[in-house]
């Protein structure tokens, strides 16, 4: 359910909407590894407004046929400005990837960069002042995502517990290690070298570097663990799927997540996610 | 999806919201006799309030338990509030109920009492003054609405075309008309002396007594069209669900609705329905 002035701004492009509403949806399945088939779409819209209708449908529709994924049903009302999707995807039996099967000492994966949606929102706030092209290539990040669904699929046996990255990679590794009950040590040097975090980050702060791609959401990458023997299939698997892997971390037995910086020191994170009523 | 002050007024009854907002889905179930399964549930809630989500939760799942239907998934944001479900049901293979099998010559029933809910919604609005009692019992056809999800299942093989009443007689017997490419005579006399019309409806002008049972919407009865030769079984099938139902008309050739007056003059209808934008 993605609601107007919360999940989106009022001055978004219809047809960016129409695509992120889909995909973040698609990334979902992405991150259980599970092909998509079907979705539905109810909408709650302020008036009929046949433009904004017709960019919104292109935007989802061109991603829906991307991935043969058909539009099954929903309902349209008047009302304050609401998506709600649900979509509908398959996998093989006891091959879904599971946010509850994280080992000890599986490495630790993202996809693609982190920090670029979140940059954009702090861009669109006024927080930071970027570059024209670096302003466009971020907001891309924040209103075009991809969902990684080759990859979730070509994961399948590879990968151990998998997630989409909606609230930040803290929040949603942390959701991996509480239901996996385990710990991790994530490496901001190995992000930055591996390219993990989004390269336009380096333009502002040292401060918006690290945490925007360690907190940031909205990016749509997976995090995922893998052990350690299954490095090549992984490689492998990123190389099936077209799309970047990077490997940014360790799974440990003690709870919670340390941050190592690159200049040695540790930070001991608490791993917060996206809180919808703070 | 539901939306507070167009699906329901924000004085409501929390627990009265939780059992209508699956009933009406259970309703779209039970019109095509399909047997209920699952449901998704997406939330938006100005703000998380306990005592609000507590009564919310009962309505709803009680009504979830009484029909073996689960809650299986689904969302929660902040916003303006909204709800929006998605029911899953099953039926055996060819034996949904469609809105485009009726056929010229069949009979069209009503199940229940029509132009309860909508009485009560002038009663709220200020035009129409009730005694308590009858107040009371209009209320609860507004606000607890019984979804005929028995009478659908029994309906499988004997009726023909079905749809739920959640717009009106005219407007959703219009989707069955359409669908199908016929017309039909509608008899108010049969609909008086069978019951169909709520008896309350009767203490108000026979303005409110045709006009409700025929445009109000709400009830989430069920309409149907069945052979003649059906009778005995559509009775049979009334009786397995516990459930009344009332001849009211017949499916003509010739596109459109007539709509016969006890006094013998006729009432050419346009199958108007409730308009989301109007």
């Amino acid at each position: 359910m993605l609601v107007e002035g919360r999940h989106f701004l009022s001055t978004v492009d219809p047809q960016a909407l129409g695509h992120k509403a889909l995909a973040v949806n698609l990334s979902d399945l992405a991150a259980m590894g599970a092909e998509p088939l079907a979705f539905t779409l109810a909408l709650a819209l302020p008036r009929a407004d046949e433009a904004w209708l017709d960019g919104f449908s292109r935007g989802l529709l061109d991603l829906a046929d991307a991935h043969g994924c058909a539009l099954v049903g929903g309902d349209t009302t008047a009302g304050p400005l609401n998506l709600c999707l649900t979509v509908f995807g398959q996998v093989p039996e006891h091959q879904a990837l599971r946010r509850s099967a994280a080992c000890v000492d599986d490495d630790i994966y993202v996809s693609g960069t982190l920090g670029g949606a979140r940059l954009a929102l702090q861009a669109f706030r006024g927080g930071v002042r970027l570059e024209a092209d670096d302003f466009a290539a971020v907001r891309r990040c924040m209103e075009w995502p991809t969902p990684r669904v080759a990859l979730g699929q070509a994961l399948r046996g590879v990968a151990r517990a998998a997630a989409d990255i909606s609230d930040g990679l803290l929040g949603d590794l942390g959701h991996i290690l509480h239901a996996s009950g385990v710990g991790a040590d994530l490496h901001l040097q190995w992000m930055e070298n591996s390219g993990a975090i989004n390269p336009i980050l380096s333009c502002a702060s040292s401060h918006f570097f690290h945490e925007y791609a360690l907190t940031g959401g909205d990016d749509y990458e997976l995090v995922f663990t893998a052990p350690p023997h299954a490095r090549n299939a992984v490689a492998a698997a990123a190389r099936r799927a077209d799309t970047p892997v990077h490997r940014v971390g360790v799974v440990r037995a003690q709870p919670g997540v340390t941050v190592h910086r690159a200049d040695g020191t540790a930070w001991q994170a608490t791993a917060r996610s996206f809180d919808h009523f703070a």
